[in-house]
C-alpha cells in the first residue's frame, strides 16, 4: 500500500504518558504526521507536548485536523482492553466517507465493526487493524534457537518504559558498523513503523511463543542482528505472560533492559492504585536471567534509561546509578548518544560469532 | 443444556498420553461415555487402554460406535496448535446430520467452520466449543488478591502431567471436612467436567491474567477454598506465557507442584525432539515461587505426582524422594490415598485465617 499522512486522533489523552502510538509514531515517522486532534491540548505543538515533533500542530477540532490534507487517519492510543472510545465513532465514519484509510492499533478491530466494516466497503476505504494476527499461527517448537543472526530482546520493569524506542535508537548505528540489523516488530507502534510485525498481546494465548519464533525466524533471514521488541514485564500483574512468551519463544541469546528511572511502582494498570514495587535493576537483571535459564539461557548485556521526566544532572546520575548497581553499560539511548548499547551489542555479537 | 451421553472420537489417539480430554471424562463422567472411537485399539475396554473407566468399550468404526446409542459426540483429543483431523469431519457431519450435538475442546472451533456451522444450523443442532472464550474479557487489576477465599494454583513441571487431576481428587475431601471448595476449570477437560470456566490459554494473549481474575473472583463467591487449574510450565518454551500469567492474575496464596515421576525432558511439544530437561523438583519449586514473589507471594505447599506408568515399589519410592528433595508432603492423589495434599491445604488455610 501507499503510505499514508496521518491525522492522528488522540482526543482528551494526548501526553507523554497516554498517547503510545501517537507519540511513537511522532518520533519515528514525523514526516508522516500532518497534525493531532486533542481538544483539550489545543494551541501547543507536539514539540510542546511531548518534547519532541517540532512543530506538528495540535488541533481542536476533527474539522480543523481535516483542514491540514490528511490522507489517513492513525488512531493514536492503545488504552488497556483497547476499545474506541465512543465519541471517536462519528469522526471515523466521516473519515471514511471522505476516502481515508483508517490505521488502528486497538485489541478492538475497527474493521469487525459492523458498521465501520460495512460502509469502508461501500467506500472502498482501507481498515488496518494492525493488532489482528496471522490467520494462520503455530505453536512454537523452538526453531528460533537455530537462526544464523545474533537475537536481542529487550526486556523491562514495565510497559511503556522505551522498550521498542531504545533498539530503534539502535538499528541504524549498528548498520553503520556493518552489522546487518533487523528490527522485529511486536506491538502495533513497532508495525507501523517498520510496517511489517506480528502483535504477540493480540495471539491467541497458546500462540505467544509460536509468533514470537516466526517473527524471529524471519527477521534473521539475511541479518546478523535481530532486535525483538520487548512487551510487557515479567513483574507486570495483567502482562507477565506475553512477557515471559516471547522471551522462550524468541530465544535471545542477550537482553536490554529497559526502565523509565523515576518510576517506582508497576504504573499501566487499568485504573487501580498501583501495587508492584519495581525493585532493583540488578534484582530485574537476575529475574530475566533466571526465567530464560530453563529453556534458553541469556544474559542482559546493558540498561537503557528513559529519563525524558528528569533534569540533565538527574538523568546523568541515574544512568551512573544503573551502572553501579547492575555492573553494566547503561544509557538514555534516547537522550544521550546509544553508543554504549550499540558497543555492548557489537561486543556481544562478536563473541558469539567467535564461539561458533 | 441437558448433559448428552458421549460417545468419544479419539481415532488413533486413544492412549494414556494422547488423548487426554477423552481420558479426563472417562475419569470423571464414566456414566455420560458410551464409548470411544479408535479403529487402532478396537476391542479393549477403556480399562485396558487406560487403567480406569471399566467396561466402556473402544469400537472400530463410527457406525459401531452409533450403536451404542450416544446422545452427543465428544472430540476427545486436543493436540497442540488444535486442529480437527481431515479424516474426522465425514463423522462430524454424519453426527449433525443425525442431530447429534458435538462437543470440542480444540483450538479450532468446530462452530467457525463455514461447513459444519451451516449444517448444524440446518439441523438445529449444537456445537460446543468450550475453548470459545466469553465474548468480552478485560485485563486484570489485582482483584483476585482479595478475594474471601484461600486460593490454591496447581503447577507443573511439564503440560499432562495431571494438575487438573490432582486437583479434582481434592474437592470431595476438602467439601467433607467443611471447607466449601471450589474448582475453578481453566482448560477445556475441566469445562466439560465443571459445566463452567475459561480456557485461559484461548483467550487473547494480553487477557490471560484478566481471564484468571475473573474465574477466580468468581469461584471464590462462596467458597473457602477455590482450587484454580494450572496449566502448561513455567519452564515450557511453548505455553511458559499461559502459566505465568494465570499465576500472576489468580493471585494463590498456595501452589501444588504438579509433575509425572518418570518423565525427565519437557515432551508435549510439536514433534520436535524434546530439548528442555526438567531440573529438580526442590528447582521447581523455586522457580514457581520466585516467580510469584514480585507480584503476590505464594508457596508449595505439597507436591502431586503421576505415577500411573510405574510400579507400586517405584511409584512409593519416587513419592519419598519427592518428600526428601521438597521436604513438603507428596502422593499420587489418584493411585493412593490424597491424604498428605488434603492435609496440606487444610492447614493452609487455617494458617490464613488466623492470620486475618
Amino acid at each position: 500500500m501507499s503510505q499514508p499522512e496521518f491525522l492522528i486522533i488522540a482526543e482528551g489523552a494526548f501526553s507523554p504518558e497516554t498517547s503510545k502510538t501517537a507519540n511513537s509514531a511522532i518520533r519515528y515517522l514525523p514526516e508522516r504526521i500532518v497534525g493531532v486532534l486533542d481538544s483539550t491540548a489545543t494551541g501547543r505543538t507536539c514539540q510542546e507536548v511531548l518534547g519532541f515533533g517540532g512543530a506538528i500542530p495540535v488541533v481542536k477540532s476533527f474539522a480543523d485536523g481535516l483542514a491540514l490534507g490528511p490522507t489517513g487517519i492513525l488512531i493514536g492510543i492503545a488504552p488497556p482492553g483497547g476499545q474506541l472510545p465512543a465519541g471517536w465513532r462519528g469522526w471515523l465514519l466521516e473519515a471514511i466517507d471522505l476516502g481515508l484509510p483508517i490505521w488502528s492499533g486497538l485489541h478492538t478491530f475497527i474493521g469487525d465493526d459492523p458498521e465501520f466494516a460495512a460502509r469502508a466497503k461501500a467506500k472502498g476505504v482501507q481498515i488496518l487493524d494492525a493488532r489482528k494476527p496471522p490467520a494462520s499461527l503455530r505453536v512454537s517448537d523452538g526453531r528460533a534457537r537455530d537462526v544464523d543472526a545474533f537475537v536481542v530482546l529487550t526486556v523491562g520493569s514495565d510497559c511503556n518504559v522505551g522498550k521498542m524506542t531504545a533498539q530503534l535508537q539502535l538499528v541504524k548505528d549498528l548498520n553503520a558498523r556493518g552489522l546487518r540489523t533487523r528490527f522485529a516488530a511486536t506491538g502495533q507502534t513497532g508495525i507501523l513503523i517498520e510496517g511489517w510485525g506480528i502483535a504477540v498481546d493480540a495471539v491467541v494465548a497458546d500462540f505467544i511463543g509460536g509468533a514470537a519464533e516466526s517473527l524471529t525466524v524471519e527477521a534473521a533471514q539475511n541479518a546478523d542482528v535481530v532486535l525483538v521488541e520487548g512487551q510487557g514485564s515479567l513483574i507486570h500483574p495483567a502482562y507477565s505472560g506475553v512477557t515471559l512468551g516471547l522471551l522462550h519463544g524468541s530465544c535471545p541469546r542477550a537482553m536490554i533492559l529497559s526502565h523509565q528511572a523515576s518510576r517506582t511502582m508497576i504504573g499501566d494498570y487499568g485504573g487501580r492504585e498501583p501495587w508492584v514495587p519495581i525493585p532493583m535493576l540488578s534484582e530485574l537483571v537476575r529475574i530475566y536471567e533466571e526465567a530464560a535459564r530453563p529453556v534458553f539461557p541469556s544474559v542482559v548485556i546493558g540498561v537503557a534509561l528513559n529519563t525524558y521526566d528528569l533534569s540533565d544532572a538527574d538523568a546523568k546520575s541515574a544512568i551512573a546509578a544503573a551502572e553501579r548497581d547492575t555492573g553494566l553499560p547503561a544509557t538514555d539511548p534516547v537522550r544521550y548518544d546509544p553508543k554504549p548499547l550499540v558497543d555492548a551489542v557489537a561486543k556481544a555479537h562478536a563473541a558469539w560469532k567467535v564461539s561458533r
